[in-house]
């Protein structure tokens, strides 16, 4: 039986055996995807906030006053995943809640001064991470794959 | 106060002002793994399989008395995470726990008939979709996209 192969240990003896989920985007987009989310989670620490927490804050800062609808749409998110990130926020008092001028049964957010600052330091730090996970390519890589990734995005958005 | 502008309103006047987020390609990545994630979901319909259950199937089937370790490890999730999908493949009839010949202390798992004929057919689904959801990419243009995809994972594996 010497040199003879069993069919039974193929899958053992055949770790780097290329298979067929190499070739399709979505699974080379989600294996990518976590890796990123774990080294932001390991970069930004147990105490700093979350990549959804980040964007959320992110976005309030640059556009105070913004709606809860605006928010959860510049996310890709549902406005019933975002109330959790907002009472987060609101009780880490880094925003806070208001009323669209002119129409108060619109909700609004608010950055505070905390907020501000809150996202000032976590953005060095989203920043160092990506520098250090995405070493391996260089900026015309990390241009064309931002390229790439927002023709996906825009196309799902058309359907 | 005509053409004066309200900068509470800031916010919602200009919604389309780019925000420092799309800059990051983690943001960019999420934002496209959602638009596939989505778009496979709905492509493989309410009876079809999920991402993660579809990737399992796919290696089982292409590497047949693969050990859970080893499916594990090729997805990129924790062993922990893969028994519930196990489950709900075996559940199904597609794939059948069977032990290493020579090590009976160690699972592996087989792909029945069925879950290869499951397989064959979702793959299909699957191509149909990513051809469809990534129409507005070119050939090129997806090789390039899942180069650059592995080069972070391959960074994720190494750190």
């Amino acid at each position: 039986m010497a040199g003879q192969v069993n069919p039974l240990q193929a899958g053992l003896q055949e770790p780097d055996k290329t298979s067929d989920l190499e070739a399709f985007v979505g699974y080379n987009l989600k294996r990518a995807y976590i890796v990123m989310q774990n080294d932001f989670r390991k970069a930004l620490g147990q105490d700093g906030p979350s990549a959804r927490v980040f964007s959320a804050l992110s976005l309030t800062v640059q556009f105070p006053n913004i709606t809860q609808s605006m928010l959860a749409r510049k996310l890709g998110i549902e406005r019933s995943g975002l109330v959790a990130i907002i009472d987060e926020l609101e009780q880490l008092g880094h925003l806070k809640r208001t009323h669209v001028p002119g129409d108060r049964r619109v909700q609004a957010l608010v950055p505070t001064e905390a907020g501000v600052a809150a996202y000032q330091s976590a953005v060095q730090s989203v920043r160092a991470h990506e520098a250090s996970i995405l070493a391996h390519l260089d900026k015309k890589e990390i241009t064309m794959l931002n390229v790439l990734l927002k023709k996906i995005r825009i196309q799902g958005e058309d359907s």
